[in-house]
């Protein structure tokens, strides 16, 4: 029988299992956000993580706990593109097979390096339910073990090393704060910390045009809502994730949403004061801080934990230059 | 009697100084950037330093290597802006007053940053010689302790912390790159490099436009040279440094230069493989490597130090976009 839910077991299992392959990313303080924030600010930069994402975290994490016999068949799955990234780089690594279905619409820079990490990429459907039936199509075809990004429990668990990396760094941390998307990652981040130490607060971001937590919450079922296009478009978040949405429930303190202009000001903060290269996606944490969707107090140790910085180098160009990027018209909302 | 000149002691006494108050920066290996650079590529990223650049730690070697007597009179520094930044930040560390003569056509976010940190500044010609005689005028009137940001054997000292910091990260590398303005940070690197293991090379790297070391050295005597206008701009170097240079002739196994376009071109390869922002400066040493200005085997391990991020964020837009920047114009050069 397959796992029912993830446990801090399962973290402490994934962090023994990843941990000479994967990089231990510092924890930054970074004191001249703290103005900006209302808070002690702390970055965890996991667009310094092998493949400029944390994915490889949970890919790893599945993958090392498959049987040789499902490894020799091979993977597969189907990604927006960091999770995809992240199984072609550690299926290079293992000698394993790998076969990712990517939506057609997907930006440039990430077909391209799951291309180079050597997955087999097949364009697909840009909606969800057709590319799992295509995902299906070749599991019965071919075997493979599915490597899903966030509703699997093994990939939770090796997000969920994030978690005890923050907390070894910075014991007396006061709040983490997480982009939400299919809930894999803020599933295993909240499991690490309300198992070992509930006191912290876990707080969950969502972009406001695609918000399904946030949504099920306030209305208390889960829901799914019609998503606006979002400049955070690798959390966009349509419906909730099956297996991630009751975790959410019991573990996340509270779950916020931030506006599209707050998003392009937070990725411009984090260049301009921490130097990296934060993609939309990753900066919804800065954004909720930024926007004090999150109560916080003047000497609070909050940690925000960047995911990505997979996006094309000359659409940070436009963005850091005020121009339109992907329909958000920037000028205007600087 | 002053020091007169820098050594592996000093190097490990500036470690105990300042070890607690800067950031050990990670060591990145960068695989993805092989293929383009030829080698196994690490990062040394000190823009993620405190302070985004270096150059903390030389600064904070210096002060803590100063008399409480002297530490009450305070400091005076010229610098085009990382120094004086460095200077700022120790300076309101250690509640020491802290004055900055910053050359009139400095970037403003540096002259925001030393200000914003507490540094009296004072704006002045933006000729080296002449804002070193403000300095003298200031020093006979205040009696401060100047904190040269190149000449001073303490600040080298404390630039030779990173040296040690990757020889412990990776006790097999084979070949340290470096870029070379004023030349302390390379003395202070060099000197913790030869003094313990000289096997590992040690490369300066300068903008060709502006390149009195590498200049010097190919015609076998200190010298000087008119300096073109280069987007390296904090590493102009119209002529060489008087303490700096014989440790360079004596412990630097070679110097090379880059073009404009390279080092461009580097900016944009380490936003889009590395996910940092190094400014043009930092990037002369990817530069070097792109245009295979340094024989490499393909094996081999080469660390570049990326010194610094300080760059207004609009700049990077431009960049990154492909447009003028600072006279030079990007699009025909990428």
């Amino acid at each position: 029988m397959g796992k029912t839910t993830v446990s801090i077991g399962d973290i402490h299992d994934a962090e023994q299992r990843i941990g000479s392959y994967i990089r231990h990313t510092p924890l930054l303080r970074e004191e001249n956000m703290d103005d900006a924030l209302g808070c002690s600010v702390y970055l965890k930069p996991e667009m310094l993580q092998i493949t400029g994402a944390f994915k490889l975290r949970g890919a790893l994490n599945k993958m090392l706990s498959l049987s040789e016999e499902e490894l020799n068949r091979g993977i597969i799955t189907s990604s927006s593109g960091n999770h995809a990234q992240a199984c072609a780089y550690a299926g290079r690594m293992l000698g394993v097979r790998v076969v990712v279905i990517i939506p057609e619409d997907a930006p440039e820079i990430k077909i391209r390096n799951a291309k180079n990490m050597g997955a087999e990429v097949i364009l697909w459907d840009r909606r969800y339910a057709e590319r799992w039936k295509k995902v299906e199509e070749e599991v019965d075809k071919y075997g493979f073990t599915i490597v899903h990004g966030y509703e699997d429990y093994d990939v939770m668990a090796g997000q969920g090393t994030i978690a005890t990396e923050i907390m070894n760094d910075l014991e007396d941390v006061d709040t983490i704060v997480v982009p939400i998307g299919g809930g894999g990652l803020i599933s295993g981040i909240a499991t690490a910390v309300k198992e070992t130490k509930p006191e912290i607060r876990v707080i969950g971001v969502q972009a406001a045009a695609s918000c399904a937590y946030y949504e099920s919450r306030r209305q208390g079922r889960k829901t799914s809502m019609e998503s606006q296009p979002t400049i955070a478009d690798g959390i966009t978040c349509g419906s909730t994730g099956d297996n991630p949405y009751p975790i959410i429930e019991k573990y996340v303190d509270d779950i916020v949403t931030v506006s599209e202009a707050g998003i392009i000001e937070a990725v411009n903060l984090i260049a301009d004061k921490a130097k990296l290269l934060a993609e939309p996606t990753s900066s919804v944490v800065v954004a909720a801080l930024q926007e004090k969707k999150i109560d916080v107090r003047s000497d609070e140790k909050v940690c925000a934990v960047l995911t990505s910085g997979n996006w094309d180098v000359d659409k940070f160009g436009e963005l850091f230059s005020g121009n339109e990027v992907g329909g958000v018209f920037l000028n205007g909302s600087k």
